[in-house]
């Protein structure tokens, strides 16, 4: 079995589960506050379907760390929505604080029902997320539902921390490289971090061999965060120069710019002296690259998905699930195996 | 030992473990983030201290229940201290949804460091109130602290169910009685059943007795809810006719009004023209006094009370401190016993 076949096997799976865990609030008197959470997890209203959905990663990540050990996945399903709930609850107050009108091509909770209730759509995922947890007291000692909820915290409050630094970032003007990584490490290599640790606790791992997979996952994270990084300035869309998708556009403190920051050149003082316009976009970037930017981003990224692949190596992933997990790390580094 | 004796007793102890919980967030990148929490909680910035705080009816509520089943009330102290930041962390994000400026006499944290900012504090109580519960597992076996989280689960769950009604009744205008209940329950009673529960499951009390202790908080919520709206309306500030503190010129949706509106009358008929001037306080206040608003809320209170009474009555509370939880139970419905 392969990726794509787990994925076809899993994620109807995960679907269903998701589901269940959102109907808690499909109740007489909250049936419009439900379709809320059902619209933003792209089940429901104009445009619903796959693509609103997004890719479902991360619960993917959690089942098959779970099968790469030899347990069935199945088992993990209410961790696996736990931690998709968290990745959604965290996007609907992130689309409030940064103000975006659209995700994944539809217009955002905030955009639909206004500010307030945006955020009670949040909050409520949060909650259903950790009953979610909970639910593994079905299948599971009372010492891993702890533990689970215990990982899945830190993480959370985590993803806090990068959240406030990345906002307290756009008010400062003094950053340079050793910014990135308290930011990232929170905003992305947390929940994945967390991804592969309960995979794997919930596969009955040891704890040296949990500390390997948390370790993957967690540089696995910032190997992806820099590979995106790269994409939102030199990928095809950034380039057009039309496009406000450029993370040059939207001041985004990315890897390279950072790095750029900290070398002081003309990028640096390009950058301080207010926001790149689109018509820009193609010279700065140039520039960016002319001062290192994004050799210095390549040789990174490159550098924390060998770290990655060296803890799953050090773990004895079994059969079609273990390379399974490879081959979407992979994908999420879009890298040919 | 009266209440005033227990509460100069736990009160220490209740901030002291609210500032470890806290604590959390202060690491070196996140300092400022962690001042935000210490000022909303009343420890730092200008007008700390004990008016800044708040009350802590909520922890006290729970350490007595504990307490009243003769257990260690030190051994909740954890499960205390997270209803008190689940609470508080539903008064941060309230205070943004209702554009509130000033919270205990201080700006609001919205008001100081921005919306997205406010949110993601918000965010971080959140789960660290959930930390807190996960620290029970020190003192307590795993299934006690699963249980307890579940508890708070529900009562959280249901803080947003509430929140959703209370801003979805804002665009209504054909509300009812009817309306009132599913609301209160959420907003008020969720989370003090929650603590009476949860104190008197770390008190190892048996189910029958949790579900009286459980029920004996949830009616002592509906009435103290009910004498507020009757405060709201009628109490000396509201009253003042200067005040904008009146919930008639708020436009909450209090038990008084809602009977009224049902009533069909000259004050229903105000109602639906718009917002209450302070100017017209008085006269309002009176018309719904005439309709019976206040009588009905007072007898509904009275009721609710004696439920809630009778429910302690049912459980073996032992020694001082069932006592003191009767006597807080009194305070907060501003009876003399």
């Amino acid at each position: 079995m392969n990726l794509k076949q787990h994925i076809e096997l899993m994620l109807p799976a995960i679907e269903k589960e998701l589901q269940d865990q959102v109907a808690r609030l499909n109740t007489s008197h909250t049936r419009h506050f439900h379709e809320m959470l059902t619209y933003h997890m792209g089940w429901t209203g104009e445009g619903a379907g796959r693509e609103a959905a997004g890719k479902r990663i991360r619960p993917l990540i959690v089942l098959l760390a779970t099968a790469s050990l030899g347990v069935d996945w199945r088992l993990s399903l209410p961790a696996a929505a736990a931690v998709e709930l968290v990745h959604n609850f965290s996007l609907v107050h992130d689309d409030v604080q940064d103000n975006s009108e659209k995700r994944r091509g539809r217009p955002t909770v905030w955009t639909k029902w206004g500010v307030p209730m945006a955020i009670n759509v949040g909050d409520a995922m949060f909650v259903i997320s950790y009953q979610a947890v909970m639910d593994l007291s079905r299948t599971h000692p009372a010492e891993s539902v702890v533990k689970t909820a215990s990982i899945l915290h830190e993480a959370c409050l985590n993803l806090t921390r990068g959240q406030y630094l990345d906002m307290s970032y756009e008010e400062r003007n003094d950053l340079g490289l050793e910014d990135y990584w308290p930011m990232v490490g929170g905003k992305t290599s947390a929940l994945l971090s967390a991804c592969t640790h309960i995979g794997a606790l919930l596969g009955n791992a040891g704890e040296e061999e949990q500390e390997a997979y948390r370790q993957f996952g967690y540089h696995l994270g910032l190997a992806f965060q820099v590979q995106d990084d790269i994409l939102g300035i030199w990928g095809d869309e950034a380039l057009t120069g039309k496009s406000t998708a450029s993370d040059l556009v939207e001041g985004k403190n990315s890897l390279p710019v950072l790095y750029a920051l900290g070398r002081q050149g003309k990028f640096a003082e390009r950058w301080k002296q207010g926001p790149i316009t689109p018509a820009e976009v193609k010279t700065v970037a140039a520039l960016l690259e002319e001062e290192g930017g994004r050799a210095y981003a390549e040789e990174i990224s490159e550098k924390e998905t060998q770290v990655a692949l060296k803890y799953l190596g050090e773990v004895n992933v079994q059969g079609a699930a273990g390379e399974s997990m490879l081959e979407l790390a992979n994908m999420l580094l879009k890298r040919n195996q």
